[in-house]
């Protein structure tokens, strides 16, 4: 190393030592002819003083973020200069050599933390935004967090595997990326949207304990936090219950709370069925963090003379103290559920008496006895506004389970400080695929197409879909989904039976997974897993606002990198070369290996 | 977990236990109405007897490769039936209860270790292949280098950093992999062919140390062992010197195998220069296995009147006994020399008595002095036989140094468990580029454009770009080059200098690796840093003869995988929706970023 000493680790036990420093200059002071430096280095800063002559005088020409190394003696700091906030804080490094081993220019933007530039500038320089502690700190605190899991991993024996990249295309729901393959001109491979497919076949090669960091990629249409390319932990274990793939993911979850934001993790992490959550919460990743829920007024309204509520479903949220909204925020609020593709947010007050306000559109639509037992029946009080939404279950309840976010936002219901864990089970295996009439044209797969049916329904999904529930677990984290995971289907029958379902034929069954129908004959284990959301997860952990924040090098819109350029156009040779425009050949015969 | 015990696990201890065990039927012998399996999970083998009228019935029905369950007692085998050869050796489990939780097929062939099947079946049914003890042992041995190398790094404060893969197209001296984008039709994206620019940007970044296992690209034409992707483990850290990389190299290489080959490597690893590995292993990758070394006659043909020998450098190599190989070896080797793109391989025996053999088609050639001379010039005893080579000295030596490899292999001078590890230093920065006629057409990087040239160098490259020596080093072991690093240019007059020297103009400099010379604009700190072959590497470790022994699902010829079939043709809509004939939009100002 060029330097002997990390800046950050200067203590007042080093006084008199002679160091070599080398980092960057943060700040430059003078003080008549006495300059001050903070030197900054990856372990933190040190303030060094130029104070003779003639370093004084070449001091005096550094610039902020130049890159020198420094010799100099460990002093303490005169009294009354030290500074407490600072580790380095009891010493100074009168320097008596200085290096300037390199220069820089003047800075983009400057490197304080509370910098306001705007997020393209700072990903075109990434180089820069990075050296200051908080992104720094991101990206830290993202290498250990894939140390702790490899840890807990390693620990109970799973072993990491690295799967291709370069791969059929398989759909799994979103589209593929695609890289063309010059050797095989007119061909082309697919980049993977999981290891989803390599994992169970590890799993039919007996490897048991399977994990891996893994690079995924989707050609998603750019949503705000999206990235084309991400990250998943990803696990697998043959021989396992739900049980078991549940407590591993706790294990997780717990040593990456305990370790990166001091948090113990109560355990077991609570259970909710799939179905409670939708109904409570209106949401599949419920935020535990504020106890606000949905209520059910289906019964309620049955017998209902207004229009509106005659529906499949009625329900409704209450939000505390919303009956003092000005009725421009009531209009608001009928902008933001239009935003969200619903007709409006039907909303009755409740006045400071208890009693139901005359004010708004719905109430003159209500029975007297609707409007009597309406506070009692949602659990609103005085002064609160309930909101409605009618519908059919799945759309309305989405759009409660919105605004309850929306009201907890507003209300200052959240604790940011809280952490809410929750495992949400007994998902659908299958929902409705829905034309643009809004016709019903087939099924989906709500998790993915290997998710086991449950033992009530492995035998019967296809008499009732919707309504057949899976082997499946999401955990979710103040109401963001941070990991999924299944028991998956182990028999190429049931394989097969849920491929029908589907929608696919025997000869698209065999063209897309034909590979994975093949292995399933050779005594396939039962086997189950699970794969966490690292850019999400390290983003929690980080408290940061955005995925961006904890990838090192990350696109913006529409998967656009500022700093290198990426994409770009190819020249004609290029696009020559990589047999971009060849014909494929007719199904080749696979060629020997050497 | 369904079962309560691992197979492998049981021992005379469990004796009367109840166990539950979940694995495959590895093989079934009939014995008179009581049937034996070996149970196999990944922990290993236990042997399971069906005793009992029914069960024995059903047990007679398993067949190889079944997936089941067993509930049974453990026993000590009966005397005279134990197995020392097998850890559960003393015990057997009797059976109680059989599951069968699937079925198998019959195998495409047969997994024993011995078999000789095609690769490409094998890699057909990886997940049949993987189940063998030797494949699977070899995906461990990866999966344990990964930790213990990722341990190394932690210990000494490295960060691991994930870098992107889709990124710009930087030619490095492969082809890149390219993906079109869809959101911005007609520019692609390129397959990074290591994380070079961007680990580069994470020392400019202020990170100190990065390390990442590295996926990486190159699309190349298809030679025996090179696969698409490939992994790479990639360090850089910053205010370190050549011998700072270079014994924290040997920390990694001493762990690995320390710990995966039971070998303490002695340190520090010898270093070679490349001008020394060259003139004596004809060779940037000497094995040291053996002592065979090359001897430089050009002095010593000086004055010859052998026109074959009247070139810029001769050279020989002995081959120790080699003078008792019949007339068609000696031809063969002719066809060796061809086969490499030599005339021939020129050779002089040496008799029983130490003098020159009159055999051969070049002894005539040579003047007395010459043919008296040689034996001694050259170190050859009687027996022996001298090849030579002549011609530029890079190829001679070249061909010399493949004709020791030989030589080593045939003579079997290579000791297969001996390790020898040595650094060739002191690599030329460039190396000539000449076109199909043979004519000098300018330079290329011996390392990459970002290697930097030594204190003696930097300033005066130019001067004599073939003279100049680099701050590169490469770890070599057994004669394979298991990793290669160097200390970088850092400042960009520097790197702006060596583009210069390998063709490059300013704007071609700006349009491939402007952002580089940004960031180098803002105080970029010295760094250098290092890659391992990490295929290569485990293969060595696993002492497989392939790097596909070592990958869980490589490619086979061409880049093909016979498991997935991929690559594969394309539908004409996912051609449309990739953007794959989209003539590209005019240059962009950045998007912003949500």
């Amino acid at each position: 190393m060029i330097r002997s000493h990390s800046a950050g680790a200067l203590r007042a036990e080093h006084a008199g030592d002679t160091v070599i420093l080398a980092g960057w200059v943060a700040r430059r002071r003078d003080h008549g002819g006495v300059i001050f430096i903070d030197l900054r280095d990856a372990s933190g800063v040190a303030q060094a003083v130029f104070r003779e002559g003639e370093m004084a005088e070449r001091a005096h020409r550094l610039r902020a973020e130049f890159c020198v190394k420094i010799t100099g003696e460990v002093a303490i700091r005169p009294e009354g200069n030290e500074n407490p906030e600072l580790p380095t804080g009891a010493i100074e490094v009168t320097v008596t050599e200085l290096t300037v081993l390199s220069e820089s220019a003047p800075l983009p933007f400057p490197l304080d933390e509370h910098s306001d530039v705007g997020e393209e500038v700072r990903l075109k320089h990434r180089y820069l935004d990075l050296r200051r502690a908080g992104p720094a700190a991101a990206l830290r605190l993202r290498g250990n967090a894939n140390r702790i899991a490899r840890r807990v991993l390693d620990e109970r024996d799973f072993i990491e595997v690295e799967t291709p990249t370069l791969t059929q295309s398989t759909p799994e729901g979103a589209r593929d990326f695609l890289v063309p393959a010059r050797l095989r001109p007119g061909s082309w491979y697919a980049l993977p949207q999981s290891p989803q497919l390599f994992k169970q076949l590890l799993m039919v090669a007996g490897l048991e304990r399977y994990y891996q960091i893994a690079r995924c990629y989707r050609d998603e249409d750019f949503r705000a936090d999206r990235q084309p390319e991400f990250t998943q932990l990803d696990i697998e274990a043959s021989f396992v219950t739900e049980d078991d793939v549940i407590e591993l993911g706790e294990a997780v979850v717990a040593a990456l709370w305990a370790e990166l934001a001091d948090h113990q993790v109560p355990r077991p992490i609570p259970r909710m069925t799939y179905a409670d959550a939708m109904a409570r919460y209106g949401s599949d990743k419920p935020d535990l963090r504020y106890a606000v829920e949905l209520t059910d007024l289906t019964e309620y309204f049955a017998e209902t003379s207004f229009r509106v509520f005659q529906n499949p479903y009625v329900g409704a949220v209450v939000m505390p103290g919303g009956a003092s909204q000005a009725r421009r925020q009531l209009d608001a609020w009928q902008e933001w559920a239009k935003q969200r593709g619903a007709r409006g947010l039907a909303y009755v007050l409740i006045g400071e008496d208890g009693s139901v306000d005359e004010r708004g559109p719905v109430v003159k639509n209500l029975s007297e006895t609707e409007r009597d037992g309406l506070a009692k029946a949602v659990g609103a009080g005085p002064g609160d506004c309930i909101f409605f939404a009618a519908g059919l279950a799945g759309d309305a309840r989405a759009l409660l389970g919105a605004a309850r976010d929306e009201i907890a936002r507003r209300c200052g219901l959240v604790d940011e400080n809280a952490w809410s864990f929750v495992w949400v089970v007994d998902a659908p295996v299958f929902e409705r695929v829905y034309d643009d009439k809004g016709n019903e044209i087939g099924w989906t797969a709500v998790h993915h197409p290997f998710t086991s049916p449950n033992e009530d329904w492995v035998d019967r999904f296809e008499e009732s879909p919707g309504e057949a529930l899976a082997h499946a677990y999401d955990i979710v984290c103040n109401g963001n989904e941070i990991g999924g995971g299944s028991i998956r289907i182990h028999r190429s029958d049931v394989q097969e039976r849920v491929f029908r379902v589907l929608g696919m034929d025997e000869a698209e069954q065999r063209q897309k997974f034909g590979f994975l129908l093949d292995a399933f004959a050779y005594g396939p284990p039962p086997h189950g897993g699970i794969a966490f959301g690292w850019d999400r997860i390290c983003m929690l952990l980080a408290h940061a606002d955005s995925l961006r924040d904890v990838i090192a090098f990350p696109k913006s819109g529409g998967g656009y990198d500022p700093l290198t350029g990426a994409p770009s156009p190819i020249t004609a040779d290029q696009r020559k070369e990589a047999g971009v425009d060849a014909k494929p050949a007719p199904p080749a015969p696979a060629k020997p290996a050497e």
